[in-house]
């Protein structure tokens, strides 16, 4: 390791002069923002210099390169030292680095993937590792050498996330993952829990399975060594974790409290900061060389288009498991596929997938953190991740989704088990607040197929689509209401029931639309006829087929929906609409549910075929 | 510990026949209900026996009493175990518990405090633990000797909340805390990753510094042995590791993988369950007494009036700091209420609360699930707990908080530093979904006030009401608009400014309230006059007054708001007058935001006065 040419001292002393210029890039750049976290940034400089400019195999000038070693900046706050180390590697002109945390620059408070040197955004602590599971698995299943360095903070590391991700990388025993640890001993409002207690850190890694290095976070040379022992080991992850100081290498800051995310001030302050800095400056420190990152495999075959679905009319069969069966197609169609289960494989059905594909199948058991953690960094490789598991249970990593949705992540999600339908095991278990929270996040896309057809399609047009794909599916078996030649576009919706007297539009999806389907029947039987449409794409949603049906309702719409009353089908409705003068009326759950049986439930939630006869001739 | 009367060798064998009458009722209700975990339930029967039948002091006839010993199923799926306990501890009819799982029956799939013994609810895993951490807190607080007792699952302790939970009763010295972990080895869809292995399972929680005991789960004298040690610990939480089987007593099922969530068929297979297990009852065995809890301290000094706000006319100050003053006031005010930080109360001012009453103050560090897990676990203690952290890192919680609003807790939730006006710290720590969440939930009160004397009114308001309430504060300082007499309610808005000849109700909140009073006065200045209104409850709406304000403006509104386009203000707004016919236009968030100065942002994101005047103009 090491630039060859150099000897271990010149290495030494060249990291060390780097770092300064970290610090002092970080100083200046935070001080002209007049804001930011400096000594975030001090404390971990000379892990980020030994790393950017000895120990990474990167090409500085193509951060995006495959082969690249990859490295996560999870305590995101300290972007003002990734920012320098990038443009102190080359990428970009220092210059820049003074137009920090401004609307002209994306060189944001936070890193974010805008930037070509980031692959999974940060600023929400203890993201970083997960997705590092996520990027070192996909080095596995493409066999590629590239390492993968988390540098995490101390006080992030309380986060749960940190230590499912430590438990499915011992598990699969991730030797190409590294984490670092920055162990400053201040949090942002107080000492951390353990300050430097270096071996309380350690007895929770070792006792996690981790091979456990502890160093002077400030001592270059056995950082280095500590990166060669970290990279010599197999079988197992290696954490380093770093004895530092806070605001280390200037004075008046160096291991203080409440001194986190202030920049010093412009002028007198920040000089003197600087001052101090550049004298540790060594003018005749040599040059590092940056080594070569390995050549990367050739890339997989191009995908080959989807077997067609093979459901019949007459048939039942549950989304959920027509969204296993597309996704094992897809796993045969196109070899960028992979899978993510949190021990529900047999229920999401994602275990078609798995049998078929275990080298592209993530396993996290019960660590749903973990699991859209690791699908933003295997997405951030190249893969498209479909990760599933209850609806309900992604409220566990809701963080990891809004930090999804701001890194634009190319990952598909399923929920499974949406709604009170799913009967007896109660509101724990339901999801009904998932599409609530997706639609909320620009840009997601919020699919909610009713029956397999439209699902396996909606599962080939994810897979298309480059972006957050979010797929609500639900347990009970539903009757196929589509032929094999149907086509299903995001953003599309369909209308399922028409005729030229309709009083009323009923938008539904899922199961409530299954019950709208019967309310058509028994109106119809009454003498009412109305609208349905299948509002299979929630977000984008299909405005102008909305406009058109309720303009020729009488601007009437009834929207069904197995989902809480806000955020959903009928909000998503009323959004789109809205400005109109349209008249939108919701059927949804209201209250907390209970157990009991899937038919009872809707319908003493509001939302069967009789609840919505009964809310149709009100209306009319 | 134990009957007194009773040797050794009768308790063990007493709660050996207990155990196998659990089993047995476990098994019969899911078979009865057609659903359930009777495995899960038979894996935990010997050490829920020993706790509610030896080891535990409470009134089984009084599951709220406060001097009782609490226990917390985490493993919620377990629900028929803990079900039958109550009703062999003579709470109520075993005939009840066939009712399980059924709409009639408050014994459903997953435990929810409907029922009068259940203090959290359970079923989402990894939450168990958080709530014990704030159930022995409370009675530290309050100097009671009631010990707490939380049984998890082995694939549950995968979740990182687990840890977070670890790490804080660890430095919190909980040693009125007992942890055991269930370790049957099978999770729902492959055996769990350490199976087993439970020198793994020591590691771990004596790398998190717990005091660990190893026990064979099943071993009734080892168990009793084991809690014995437990309660004669000090200083440090104990941890039981218990290794059993899935499915104990039950030969053809015990140790068996494709067993999870399945209930015994109904008539032969379930006879052929209950046969083998009723063989293992021991007929002669003695009957136990419950042991009694300890006498309970007097309750705390009623609450007193809050002292008024003295903010003047004139003022600036941010609602996040209004909420610290107020918080504090009530602090004193009311001996119940507590306080909950996320390593972050230097920016949400729950820091004003923590130095005043430093016992009632719980310091999470960066652990927001444990924070939010405590916060309702000291809430089913009776206390009202104030948790505060940025609006952004709630998300990290969001399942805590769903379970949160079907246990229907009384809990209070700050969210700071909401929307793009934060400014430079970037979209990793906007608050800009936290709305969204909160409203989707029924039953929760979401708050967004706009000065600082509303926020310190409401938070009045929020400590009175029983319930989940969540508020939203912003970060820059905004002037005072109301009065020290200004009365706010739950569920109420304000119309502070309108006319006669009124064009459009314009409907905002937090700093878009003062974007949109300054677009009043621009607009006025063009001749056009609006209504603005303070919509500072979001949930409950006031429905009433936005209807009569749109029929006063041609039915024309405008929202503002500094949040995502779907799930805030607007869709509140929409989903309460949406089936009027009245227009409603949205001004929100549409996309990522970037960094920036606040001011800029507000306007680049079209939420400033420019932005309102303009669409005013437009809509008009």
């Amino acid at each position: 390791m090491g630039s060859v040419t150099l000897s271990h001292p010149q290495v030494i002393a060249a990291v060390r002069h780097k770092a300064t210029q970290l610090r002092i890039d970080s100083v200046r750049a935070t001080s002209e923002a007049g804001s930011g976290h400096p000594t975030s940034c001090c404390s971990a400089a000379d892990i980020v210099a030994a790393l950017f400019f000895v120990v990474m195999r990167y090409d500085p000038k193509n951060p995006r390169l495959a082969g690249n070693d990859r490295f996560i900046l999870s305590k995101g706050h300290a972007a003002p030292l990734l920012y320098a180390a990038w443009a102190e590697a080359g990428l970009f002109e220092k210059a820049e680095l003074l137009k920090l945390r401004t609307l002209t620059s994306d060189l944001e408070g936070h890193p974010t993937p805008r930037l070509p040197f980031v692959d999974v955004a940060t600023g929400s602590l203890g993201q970083g590792l997960p997705a590092g599971v996520g990027m070192a698995m996909s080095a596995r299943m493409d066999g590629a050498s590239f390492r993968v360095y988390v540098l995490m903070g101390d006080g992030e590391s309380v986060e749960g996330s940190v230590w499912e991700a430590a438990e499915l990388a011992r598990h699969n025993k991730l030797d190409n993952l590294c984490a670092i640890v920055d162990v400053n001993r201040l949090g942002q409002s107080d000492p951390t829990m353990l300050q430097h207690d270096m071996e309380a850190y350690r007895s929770r890694w070792t006792g996690f399975g981790w091979h456990t290095i502890i160093v002077d976070g400030h001592d270059v040379g056995v950082l280095l060594s500590a990166f060669e022992k970290a990279a010599a080991t197999t079988g197992q992850p290696t954490v380093i974790l770093a004895k530092t100081l806070k605001g280390k290498g200037i004075s008046f800051v160096e291991d203080r409290p409440d001194w986190h995310g202030k920049a010093f001030k412009k002028g007198e302050e920040a000089q003197k900061a600087i001052d101090e800095l550049s004298k540790q400056l060594d003018p005749n420190a040599p040059t590092l060389e940056i080594r070569k990152p390995e050549p990367v495999r050739k890339h997989p075959p191009a995908a080959e288009p989807l077997a067609p679905p093979s459901y019949k009319a007459g048939e039942s069969v549950a989304t959920r498991e027509a969204f296993g069966e597309a996704l094992a197609a897809l796993g045969k169609a196109n070899p960028l596929v992979v899978s993510l289960d949190a021990d529900v494989k047999n229920s999401t059905f994602t275990e078609k997938f798995g049998k078929q594909f275990p080298d592209r199948f993530l396993e996290n058991y019960i660590a749903e953190q973990n699991m859209v953690g690791a699908a933003i960094g295997l997405a951030a490789c190249g893969k498209i991740p479909f990760a599933a598991t209850f609806a309900c249970f992604l409220t566990r990593a809701y963080d990891f989704i809004r930090m999804a949705a701001i890194g634009q992540a190319n990952i598909k999600l399923m929920g499974s088990h949406a709604g009170v339908s799913i009967g007896e095991d109660g509101p724990s278990q339901m999801g009904l607040e998932d599409m609530a929270m997706m639609c909320a996040q620009p840009g997601v896309v919020v699919l909610c197929p009713s029956d397999a057809m439209s699902t396996y399609r909606l599962v080939e047009a994810a897979a298309a689509h480059r972006g957050l794909v979010y797929m609500r599916t639900a347990r009970p078996k539903t009757p196929i209401l589509y032929g094999t030649d149907e086509q299903f576009r995001i953003g599309g919706s369909k209308i399922i029931r028409q005729g030229s007297g309709d009083r009323l539009t009923i938008v539904a999806a899922g199961v409530a639309l299954v019950e709208a389907l019967k309310a058509y029947e028994l109106l119809k039987t009454a003498g009412i006829t109305v609208r349905v449409i299948d509002l299979y794409s929630v977000a984008p949603i299909d405005r102008a087929t909305l406009l058109d049906c309720a303009r020729a309702t009488q601007n009437l719409i009834l929207t069904v929906e197995d989902h809480y009353e806000h955020g959903g089908i009928g909000d998503a409705v009323l959004s789109a609409v809205g400005n109109e003068g349209i008249r939108v009326h919701k059927l949804a759950v209201r209250t907390i549910p209970h157990s009991g049986k899937p038919d009872e439930l809707l319908d003493h939630y509001g939302i069967s075929a009789r609840a919505i006869v009964e809310a149709a001739k009100r209306l009319i």
